[in-house]
């Protein structure tokens, strides 16, 4: 329940980087992909287009027209992985912007009020992402760290009030890189704080699934099960399937749209390379049980001729029907679980999610 | 009159160059540019996807799920344009392919059986399109090959077939370069072909506005009043506008679709650069008296930050606004001719339509 909306979970949320879920048109967002929340990324909109114009604006809501839930990561995980000379300190990070080289700062308090300013529904509070591998004494320094700095957060957001008319819920965010004693700490500690929801980061950075698997299941069973769980950056079909196993509501992930602009399709049969030779003279729907209209409408040999002769159209129906597809797998999750069907249902189907078709 | 339908003149075709119109929707040309007939290209099709995929499809309209009419150029000009190596003689054109640059052959009967595998409604003849400036012996000789051309490509279509359960119809081409003499010369000569409709190709090729507009009215007043008109490859707002003045019926070009990757949106005040500095506050719609959906649901400053950023998003609505715009200002002025104020009325806009805002 957010101010723009309830959201049934388990849900995909499209990333919307930029103010734009890349390729897709936001009225397709809302028929087509039938998306119920996206994200925005903090440190992209803090750089572009900016608070002073999305303040103006009156919020990216406004500034992007979209009228459902939006969520904004903290702006962390892209100044480690994009970002330039960063320099992390207690006080927070010093970086160079990946665009034009610019000097900026971010600490928990400016991001808490950029995200004020960014006006999402639920804010994600500012973190450390620690890389796989990591060693121990940093993955606990690090994690201690993001804790000091998560109580700023809610300090920050407690003294600041929105600047629309609509709620703002902060998510805590659970570290502790791959070792279950620190994940252990780290979900109690992020627990004690009573939060509207609760997240983890860290996962999804190279490790293998099974290790994945256990730190979500491990702190799952600490994080309350009456709020909203999100595992942040996930992922595959069968890695979203195994998680809502494991207790996790919500998901987000860039593979749908960027393996869409590359050509890579996700179905219930199996992943499609859709530049492949083989789909040129296959007039047969794009994906005959997809749920958008692209799926049925256009032949996976129109496809790859859009793809294979550079053309916008390709990615745009690509990305439309990917986004769709998640939305329909964890729709389809959903409806399994209220039927008590899920894991059955979910074994049955993640062997031919992997394939390559 | 075509196969798929009645198009309504004067008219603008968006233009399709590889079975699809870059960065639209088939879905969004249909409903909400309002597009009546699009072209695709030739010589593009033929290279890709190739006409033994668009045979196996049913034709283009299958294959890009286009349920209205569509017009097919006859690649000369592209030939011309993109080809590298060309050799014209009497029997064709030798070329390599601007893409893996192999070799290939056009003849007024390749290219004729290209438009049959195709299937667009109207096909064009297979011409040479002179170059501006061209000197008058090479405007002549290339005119007089033209006409030859035209009656192979009339014998060809004569003794072929629709390949598709419908008719097509050719349109031939009026050469002669800005020399009024040959102008002359090729409209009598097209005209006696008794045609389901003509067009004028070899202007709008870096030749000043008045001498389009000379070589039109003349071309115009031999071609005959109760067959389509169609002015190849033309142009601006005004330069529309003015041409309908002249008689023309039906116009295409690419200038609405490539201004708007570049972030050039036409509208009735005048034109404007989306990524100009001025915009970047500007909240308000890209067009009030936009027809289309994207003119009223987002501003000004959000479009000039898709641009700024780079996003997919930004070509994709200035694409759908052009277009929309083009389709409104045809339809615009057919109601001004009906109304019997066509004249008052363009001279009253042409002065809007140019300026930069």
């Amino acid at each position: 329940m957010t101010s723009h909306g309830v959201i049934q979970t388990p849900i995909f949320m499209p990333v919307g980087t930029a103010g734009t879920v890349k390729a897709v048109h936001q009225r397709d967002l809302l028929q087509e992909v039938n998306a119920e929340i996206i994200l925005g990324n903090t440190y992209h909109l803090y750089l572009r287009p900016g608070t002073s114009i999305l303040q103006q604006a009156g919020g990216l809501h406004q500034f992007m027209n979209w009228p459902k839930p939006i969520l904004t990561d903290s702006g962390g995980y892209q100044v480690y992985s994009l970002a330039n000379n960063r320099k992390i300190t207690e006080e927070g990070v010093k970086f160079k912007s990946h665009i034009d080289g610019s000097n900026h700062f971010f600490s928990p308090e400016s991001v808490m009020d950029i995200e004020r300013a960014i006006g999402a529904d639920i804010i994600m509070a500012f973190d450390e992402c620690t890389p796989y591998p990591c060693d121990f004494t940093y993955a606990r320094k690090s994690m201690e760290m993001t804790h000091r700095w998560l109580d700023r957060c809610i300090t920050r957001v407690n003294e600041t009030e929105a600047l629309y008319k609509y709620e703002q819920t902060l998510f805590p965010i659970v570290q502790g890189s791959t070792y279950a004693e620190l994940r252990k700490i780290s979900a109690e500690y992020i627990a004690s704080k009573g939060a509207g929801g609760n997240a983890i980061g860290g996962l999804s950075v190279g490790e293998p699934a099974p290790m994945m698997y256990e730190s979500v299941e491990l702190v799952n069973s600490i994080l309350p099960k009456d709020k909203p769980r999100y595992l942040m950056g996930v992922g595959t079909p069968t890695n979203i399937l195994e998680n809502i196993a494991l207790g996790v509501d919500m998901f987000d992930c860039v593979m749908p749209t960027r393996n869409a602009r590359n050509g890579m399709l996700f179905t219930w049969q199996g992943k499609i390379n859709i530049r492949n030779e083989k789909w040129k003279d296959c007039f047969e729907p794009i994906d005959e049980q997809g749920t958008a209209w692209v799926d049925q409408t256009y032949t996976k040999a129109y496809l790859r001729h859009l793809f294979y002769s550079g053309e916008m159209l390709g990615p745009m129906m690509a990305s439309v029907h990917n986004l769709a597809f998640y939305l329909d797998l964890v729709r389809t999750a959903r409806t399994k679980i209220e039927e008590g069907v899920f894991w059955e249902w979910k074994n049955s189907v993640v062997q031919d999610l992997d394939r390559r078709l």
